[in-house]
């Protein structure tokens, strides 16, 4: 397959654009998110001799570190969120499970494959389980309606088309500040609107500026306007780089439920071969609840595979 | 309510049943199993601060003690089946809950609470979960056409219609012997066909045929008869002691799904305020799928519970 290969640190400061033939290695099991139903999704693939490409952060997923004590999670009788992300980790670990630290911007049913496409490089998975939580993400008025024209949710992925060019970056965490600066290579001026606890130092056509809420975007004779509590910004285009997408974002044509992704009991979603488990499938939003749907929805992809197979 | 009491071992021998009215305490939710499913989901109405009748073996089911070793419950690796029950129970115990060794014979639908048929007394829940696991359980050709007439599942609870008569017990397990001998203080004769190992010592007018494999039951002439790979046995009633009784008889007018409770993803079932959760619901039969639904089949009986207030 074609793959397009981006330089980020050439000497010519430009973006050289390759068409290159490469060989991708084809997963049998794709598994978005490193919480607990990520997590046991991978486990139970590797139980069954799948090979798994398991996306997310390194320390799972915040809301299990960062809990307090959790009392009913069968087998682990009052443990701290810490000790259960460590105990989670380390199984997983033990088992050959690794975890690929990307985030995921559009996950694409190719027919007999998925394309996932990701900030640092593109997959290709036979299977994919989508366990990426829930957080309290609600769109801002104007960014559904301008997403792909002048809204985008990745950088990186299309700092190439901002050579002599504005943007606003909203940012959510400071990883992002690496983004900013990859993007601000190319573009001729970034403001950067940081929604966490600033304490970078990015500068040049860099402009940082503290404390803003953004209330909405709307284009305007080729721009766009981030309408906020304070000021309006306007640029050639606004990035939103959340920790997280929309689900119905990230998987074009998947059936909601609300805010969830609607599934069956053995976890399948309305695409062949694309399974979800975890908070993103519903109440309750409890860890053994995820962990259990993780072991569903990892069989189920095994069956789905087995089908697959038979057919090909 | 009015209360049926047995006095089992009274001088004259006989059966005095005596109506008498007792104030019985409801339970908020009633857990049938004790499995991963069943104590997950007592451990989780625990934390709610509800009250839980947890009825089964205190030895956690079977299927977790003795399984060899389990590699994908999320937080628990490469663990013996031994330990893995030792953790679960030691879990509940360490929130007081408590297991009440108990079969349960019948569950009922009163309306707005359940009442438990159990081998060693009634019990009331407001809800019932339903957690029994499943059992390669087949019933024998006659069995389900002539039950309530002269097949029945508990010994204990007809003795008293057996005075003067004679009775079969297919038996399998060794605690069926007391019940054997509660039922020949009564009956007139009593063949007993164990189905495990035996090595008792039951006597008197109990009759023990070893290895005998039963294949049908039949109705004939006011009598019943039971035929075997061997001889054919005929008897005033046949008793049927399995450890299991199939959902459908456990519960009636429960919806099934081929052998399983029909249930959607709140694990409700067709009755209001009866769950299920765990192997009953279907395949996979797998201890953190058991556990996951277990959390959720409690979770949505606390809804229910509230509601059920609401209302009242």
């Amino acid at each position: 397959m074609y793959n397009l290969i981006k330089l980020k640190d050439c000497t010519q400061s430009f973006v050289m654009l390759a068409m290159e033939v490469t060989i991708m290695e084809r997963f049998d099991i794709a598994v978005i998110g490193t919480g607990p139903a990520g997590l046991e999704a991978a486990i139970t693939a590797k139980v069954r001799n799948k090979s798994v490409l398991l996306l997310g952060n390194k320390g799972s997923s915040d809301k299990v570190s960062k809990a307090h004590t959790i009392q009913n999670y069968l087998g682990l009788p009052n443990i701290p969120g810490e000790d259960m992300a460590k105990a989670f980790l380390d199984h997983a670990t033990s088992m050959g499970v690794e975890i690929t630290e990307d985030k995921v911007n559009a996950v694409y049913s190719m027919g007999d494959y998925f394309a996932l496409q990701c900030h640092n490089g593109d997959y290709e998975a036979s299977s994919v389980i989508v366990a990426a939580g829930m957080t309290a993400m609600k769109p801002f008025p104007g960014e559904m309606e301008n997403l792909g024209r002048g809204v985008s949710y990745c950088a990186t992925c299309d700092a190439a088309l901002y050579k002599g060019r504005t943007a606003i970056i909203l940012a959510y965490s400071e990883e992002d500040e690496e983004e900013a600066e990859f993007l601000a290579e190319r573009a001729d001026a970034v403001t950067y609107l940081p929604q966490y606890d600033y304490s970078g130092n990015l500068g040049g056509n860099i402009t940082v500026v503290n404390d803003i809420k953004p209330q909405s975007i709307e284009s305007k004779d080729g721009k766009y306007q981030l309408l906020t509590d304070k000021d309006t910004f306007e640029a050639d285009g606004v990035f939103i780089l959340r920790q997280q997408i929309a689900p119905s974002q990230l998987v074009p044509g998947l059936t909601m439920d609300g805010n969830h992704i609607k599934v069956d009991r053995s976890m399948a979603t309305n695409i062949k071969g694309l399974f979800a488990c975890g908070d993103i499938t519903g109440a309750p939003y409890q860890y053994i609840k995820a962990a259990g749907e993780g072991n569903v929805a990892a069989l189920s992809a095994v069956s789905y595979l087995a089908e697959l197979k038979k057919n090909s």
